[in-house]
């Protein structure tokens, strides 16, 4: 299983950022196909840190990384990386990982 | 739900951080009581990034904010969290959300 992580960082303007993130990009991402499961998460707290280094975590898990390719390669997929650029004004820090 | 997450950063041995981790670490990892859900990840890919900024990522699921400070608070999840000192030389970003 290969997992992608999306690390948002913290917006400029954190309202705005859920707004579009709740009523455009979820909508965007659930088209994504292959996925086995998603999940979103927004940050409560960061033990240790001054201040939070992400607002929200996507994660998106796939059976493999030719599944993961494939998806983010199809049009649904580049539509919602493209989107990330559109409200992401914190960035988002992309990482894969392969599940143990 | 409640979503704990770890990030460790890249570590100066990462031979050495992966024999700690499986052969110790997650043995204590595993004695946290609470979870839902657990599991480890080792990051293989940082799309657009030039550096990985992360090694691996563990994630720990609880029913709830209160189940998650409970466990961390018991005997085994002060030993677990302690134990991250000992080997996580490149240091380890930690992140709680809350599900979606």
């Amino acid at each position: 299983m290969v997992k992608l992580t999306v690390l948002y960082g913290p917006p400029a303007d954190p309202a705005a950022f859920e707004h579009y993130y709740a009523n455009t990009h979820l909508a965007l991402a659930a088209k994504i196909p292959n996925t086995r499961r998603v999940e979103a998460s927004k940050v409560v707290a960061t033990p240790g840190a001054a201040e939070a280094p992400y607002h929200r975590i996507a994660e998106l898990w796939f059976d493999s990384a030719d599944h993961m390719e494939a998806a983010l390669g199809s049009e649904a997929g580049r539509a919602a990386v493209e989107d990330i650029g559109t409200f992401a004004s914190g960035g988002a820090t992309v990482v894969v990982s392969a599940v143990d």
